[in-house]
């Protein structure tokens, strides 16, 4: 089998404008994340940010991309609808999409589930979350134990405005007295689609082994098999209308 | 209890300028429908269509509408991005939506599906339908047999592009050789929504008694309860966090 | 409409051996249960226990009753197989059945759900409980807020071995770190299945307020409407077969 | 990666009691699913039937098989309840189970499941089923086009008494006019279940290249990876309870 190909996509902002960021993620949260990709075998991973033409998310890019990873936060907006309808249609077609913690509310996220996912609750103080395990057999949590927990993260709560997700892996609890679904798997036409809810920019949290493996596991999880296929409009009809 | 608001909103073009629509529904299919919803007890319908300013669904409209009936085909694209992200946001806050045969291609249904929902097969040779009823248990099926049959009508064919509904209620058998999910109810945000077939504008599809009884049905079901109350935002934490 | 017919069913050991017990719920906690609900409009509850000729659930008794609710901790293998596949069949044919709590692991809960349900977390320490609201529309969660807090109570803790909930109402937040789905919906053949996870016997949990209402509204929504006729077995083709 | 070890379960009575069945399957239903799985790289399948001791289903078997089909029809009742209980249980430990057709009324089945399973609409006159792919995407349809016809079948209608599936990857037409949730996927504990509906045995279904293909893949789906590890019972508090 060929290498897994992922695209890890990051508004990039963050990790430019402010020190604190810029201390955990010298090169940016996408660096990062395909750096721990890239050490995996049969993953290959490549970046692409806001600032790029078209975002870096041309049709050519997204054509090679098996698993396009997105973490964005304060540019939702600057995110050309144009791009976010692209990456919409290639998911529909089968490319999956791993959308990560503020990435909740960006426009391929409110797009793909049709309903306000920017609507939780939150609270950036760092404090705990532990994240429990729900689907012990489901391919997401292969090699976790049955939690694990982040020391200091962004708070968010419930309630969530998703549609119920097809399968929910996780469920987190808040030192802070909240809950949140933090694994939510969903198929959107051919593609999958994985919402993951760790990873505040301020706090370390994809240098973190549990997280990295949940994103690694989301990677082989959402890439679309063989399947059947499938075609569309005007058809004569199989048996003979009377 | 109070009435039931309703409102019915058709395009309304096939039956200005197609003869054979309009020999079948002289008022179009808005007053068709309306008319026997409002032979109804506890339901109140009134109607809106694609010319009127706004397209008959201005807020004061929406805000007063515990149901939308949603019927469209050759003019989705001639209904306002601005109207159909106010419908989409009344959803989401409540409003129930039952969408109609062709409008599973609308743009109202297609925001809020996330899909490409006018992905399907279809045959307008006027083929005899049978719709069975898979859960029969579903307030949505009360009072029907365990199946009904429409003598001609469109066909609409698997594999429909929509996301696996929350709750499926119909699948249809097509005398051509296909099969369909032809009752579909989704929960988004704080609404329902509800796919429901039949309806060509060619056969008298909603003349029907089962049809009127199942969107009847789909009307009861649709409406927002009581429910609880849900904030979103900042918070505070309810423990104290170290 | 008639008035909800509800036989509140109790193993009643506790109540009789423990002290503790006895002072929260002198009566049985099947009797408070029957009282709130009988004190609502709408609703006629009676009682039923363990040690009654048939654990008085009769033929007759199931035949007349809409909703069940199922309170068992000590004793749940001391109930007749037989008895068990007598609700089993009932809530098949549209009876409604809500497990409260230790419950989870009765043999009715097993034997509708087809795993291991009594498999989950457990310690009874006293700690508090928030129980989140997940689904703000459903009518279970009606006329509640966000939230609500049990004082004292034992802790379940996830893993929960149950198949997914078709609705997901409730997840609780517990102060010893666990999380749990509290509020769990299913269909089942006719019937509607209500799991609802506070009611320790050690603590006056079913004399709370928020948690009698949610027993209100499962009454409520777990109720069989008129639903579609179902036949089942060898019939005679539709369409002829060549 | 090892051989995906399979275990192919027959009551095999037919096969000896009527000539029919016996041209079709000389050895046995369960001698041809296992011959053409074992021409299958990576799959490793094994056969057990009725009338061996212990039904061939013994703890070491159990424990040693990946994924276990089953096919039953007229000895349903012969099977051990021991045996029933002992399979429901390596199910539940992540053992994957392929139930096929008239398997649908197998106690085993109907343990998992919890309703009626024997409850559907039958006719074994032998016509056309067209066997459409709704999850063009499912890992169970790959290499299938958009339906796969079985020229000569019993004919199997709704409504079919099952929990609504997880996955629902196949609806059949039947030339008699019924249609048939033909393809039903289900997590149950840690393992999968698939019911899948071709096969009666005086046709000679598991002979053609399609269904053997869903079989495969099928198998290939419901083996258990490797997954987050679950513990149940007491547990001592994660953090301070006050």
């Amino acid at each position: 089998m060929s290498s897994i190909k992922v695209t890890v996509w990051n508004e990039f902002q963050h990790e430019k404008n402010n020190e604190r960021v810029k201390a955990i993620y010298p090169e940016g949260i996408h660096a990062t994340i395909a750096s721990f990709l890239n050490a995996e075998e049969g993953i290959t991973a490549q970046t692409a940010v806001l600032d790029e033409p078209e975002h870096g998310l041309t049709e050519a890019v997204l054509q090679e991309t098996d698993v396009l990873i997105w973490w964005g936060h304060v540019a939702h907006e600057d995110v050309a609808d144009e791009i976010v309808e692209r990456v919409r249609q290639r998911v529909l077609e089968g490319m999956g999409l791993i959308v990560l913690h503020s990435g909740h509310a960006s426009k391929i996220f409110r797009a793909l589930m049709g309903t306000n996912t920017g609507s939780l609750k939150w609270r950036d103080d760092g404090e705990k979350e532990r994240v429990w395990v729900i689907e012990s057999a489901h391919p997401i949590a292969a090699g976790l134990g049955e939690y694990f927990e982040i020391p200091k993260e962004e708070m968010y709560g419930e309630r969530f405005e998703i549609p119920a997700p097809d399968e929910l892996v996780f469920i987190s609890w808040f030192e802070g007295g909240e809950v949140f679904r933090s694994g939510c798997c969903y198929k959107r036409g051919l593609g999958k689609v994985f919402y993951f809810r760790p990873g505040h920019e301020t706090f370390p949290v994809y240098h973190q082994a549990e997280v990295q493996r949940v994103i690694m596991n989301g990677v082989r999880w959402a890439v679309k098999g063989e399947g059947a296929k499938a075609t569309y409009g005007r058809v004569a009809p199989l048996e003979p209308v009377r």
